[in-house]
């Protein structure tokens, strides 16, 4: 096996990728973030629709989402998981986001992510990522008071 | 390459998983279920709790799901794409999932899931679950009404 493909080295590599694309979207920095997915992305996020598919329908919806958190982000994520193969992974973790309303007080809430990536010509890309907030069934009401 | 390992019998393989996967939990078959899940299973589910750990939590979460759907099930797949490595393996979906409330009256909506499978002796499991309905930011309830 060469250390090209071993799995120490493609955990290290998803690990790097994960560390970048949460820098880039606590700088809101857009069109790095993007340089993450893959072109033909499938999102499933946590609000206002059911699937965003490819990279343009995603980065107009990236950039809603940074509308809606004019001031500092935060966004840490927690008991973070990767499994990895030759050219596929996966990882999973608890998110801590939060922000500051418009009326300056801080809101934050706990959530969960799981994204998928394949290998494609040396690079890990994101093909898949999945955001969500469980809900309350009788009240149709997002949970946001649960901790881990 | 091995007819054993090759993608396309390996995307097979999982195809078949969903598929009993789906018929057990339409028979609300808490045992035949169960055994597609490793016992480390990771569960990020729609309703309740942020995560399920391990077997046992899961399958009595599962076990008070089917109690609060005393009626006839629905529960079908949509758009499912799945990606296949050596021994690790991802899908996801739309889910049109559906019952009949205590009224006697059907409901149903569209949800979106994402599963992780890991091959271990041969036996593909899942290591991973991701359930969700997206929400709406404003009133923080749970978008019921969209559709794909």
């Amino acid at each position: 096996m060469s250390t090209a493909t071993s799995p120490i080295n493609a955990e290290s590599a998803i690990r790097e990728r994960i560390d970048s694309w949460v820098a880039a979207a606590l700088a809101k920095d857009l069109d790095t973030l993007m340089t993450h997915y893959a072109p033909d992305v499938v999102a499933f996020d946590a609000i206002g629709a059911l699937q965003f598919k490819g990279l343009d329908a995603y980065r107009e919806h990236w950039a809603k989402c940074f509308e809606l958190c004019p001031g500092t982000m935060k966004f840490t994520l927690h008991e973070v998981q990767i499994q990895v193969g030759d050219d596929i992974a996966f990882s999973h973790a608890l998110s801590h986001c939060g922000g500051t309303n418009d009326q300056g007080e801080e809101q934050a809430c706990w959530m969960r992510g799981t994204t998928a990536y394949r290998r494609r010509a040396g690079e890990w890309l994101i093909v898949h990522e999945h955001f969500s907030a469980p809900f309350d069934m009788q009240s149709g009401k997002v949970l946001f008071d649960l901790e881990p």
